[in-house]
């Protein structure tokens, strides 16, 4: 079964569907870290959504279209945390039970954000077991609605809507993006935005961040065919480790997507810390990796231009925090 | 010689000067703060403003009414650091050479952003040397503009503009502020606001929040007269330790303030750390008093309310806050 591929109307709608159920996440500037790329960098502080990540976009345009007849039934979900934790607090919105198969090693405020919700958590080994099998056993026995994290045609319009808000916030200063970077695991937000900005920001040209070892995208890109990462690589950015682009984001993002850009762990501890210091926000690994692209790793064609960048989530545990300010 | 008080109008003429040079800030939820304070908090995130803190409004707002014949003799501040820092970035704007007396104490982190912003920095021994003096020398030598960080109208009416701010946030969502606390030092923010809500939300009461030992305007407040710290008292809260509240503040708040709370060190470094993982913003010690006040000593009236709360800074050194995370 193929789904239909979502479009810049899909996006509108969501943004109408999800309005009051999200907030309007601020484009914040700093002269240091402008500096520091060689570039005008808007920063969209997604972080700042409820429940720490840009998640809570898709989840709620998702879950708002679940008949309410079917909604007694629940809701499934696997995630390493974000997706988790949009899901929980979407489902406690509509009064949905939800049940989420996260990993056991997953970030322990994520999986604290998501019980305080009142969803239940059914965790899972990621070297042995199989999270897609455990979570399909389990929403065939309750014949709850299985939410997958990106490859969903109502995630990826709902994750765009953070597209549509950062254009219009650029047009009322005046400005537009003449780029965006955007991190990347399996592509929901990145091809949601790109298809947002399709209708509204069609000069920007939009690139994916993605952590060494889990290019996937970027190889993606430049073969012009789907390409999975080597299984095994470790990284630090939790969030966004996926083996390859999904069904739907890919034959999104090949059309629209520019190219990729590659960033170390320690350009990453080095983004958080930059957050910190001149935005005063608080970026996980995974969210901080397209502000690290634009601060290390920034194409040549965007040098000097007005570059968005989307630093996506917060859900990061004080002590890994501590220890990354303080390296 | 004695400065007119700044009205409401005075406010809204400033936020018309400053527009463009500051950043709307974001108004937060989380319902686990909510939970914590037992009321509807409402936080507005001014720690995210350019410069790390609310500071910039004044400073702008007083800057850009020093005529242009006068801009080269330059502006001379004495601050410990927030101040400094919204001095030095209007100054920069303006193309005025800036001198600012600081604390030799003063967090790295807003010495470093003074000293980005190309503006001077003359350090001052705390326990030996007199600030004001030092500023009025340097100032009259130069013939330099002396800007005060709080006991000015421009100053007070300027850091009003996140009042008027706040209050249209709250009216884009169909909601009004039944309450607002904020961290108090000299008083510029909370009068400003004050004035700003007398035009925009004239129901809303408001209250200052204040470290245990420095609650002079609390104890101002219920003597109606102005009643002075005893020297010498330590707190975490850098950015808000004045001795007593200003001529000009004092005149406006006795009129329109409602009361105030008192916070401890550890309910102050117990609210950074919720603001971390709750809101994902990094608050400074000052400028999470007002989030430690509804957390931990929210008044009796306004259990159950809508509370706005004003977390006003960010500038602080990686090293103390990677501490409050791991405490």
């Amino acid at each position: 079964m193929t789904s239909p591929l979502p479009t810049y109307s899909d996006v509108v709608d969501a943004a109408s569907r999800i309005a009051g159920q999200v907030c309007v996440t601020p484009v914040l500037r700093s002269s240091a870290l402008d500096e520091i790329a060689g570039a005008r960098l808007f920063v969209k502080a997604e972080c700042l959504q409820e429940t720490g990540s840009f998640k809570l976009r898709g989840a709620s345009n998702r879950l708002l279209q679940i008949p309410e007849d079917q909604r007694a039934a629940g809701v499934v979900a696997f995630s390493s945390g974000n997706h988790a934790q949009g899901i929980a607090r979407a489902a406690k919105r509509l009064g949905m039970p939800a049940l989420i198969v996260m990993p056991s090693d997953a970030p322990q405020v994520k999986i604290a954000g998501v019980l305080a919700d009142g969803a239940e958590v059914r965790a899972y080994d990621r070297g042995s077991e199989n999270r897609e099998e455990i979570a399909e056993a389990i929403a065939a026995e309750h014949g709850a609605v299985l939410v997958p994290s990106f490859d969903d045609p109502m995630i990826i319009a709902g994750q765009g809507t953070c597209g549509l808000e950062f254009a219009a916030q650029m047009a009322e200063r005046g400005e537009a993006l003449d780029h965006l970077i955007c991190c990347t695991g399996g592509g929901g937000l990145i091809t949601g935005i790109a298809l947002a900005l399709e209708g509204g920001s069609p000069e920007t040209q939009i690139w994916t961040a993605e952590p060494q070892g889990h290019d996937d995208w970027r190889r993606s890109l430049d073969a012009d065919k789907i390409l999975a990462n080597a299984p095994g690589t470790r990284s630090v950015c939790d969030a966004i480790l996926t083996p390859a682009p999904g069904e739907l984001t890919w034959a999104i993002g090949r059309r629209l997507l520019r190219g990729g850009c590659v960033v170390s762990d320690d350009q990453v501890f080095d983004a958080m810390r930059a957050a910190f210091r001149h935005l005063k926000i608080v970026a996980e690994p995974g969210g901080a990796a397209a502000l690290a692209a634009a601060m290390f790793a920034l194409p040549q064609a965007a040098k000097g231009k007005r570059v968005g960048v989307l630093v996506t989530g917060g859900n990061v545990d004080a002590e890994v925090f501590a220890d990354v300010l303080k390296a």
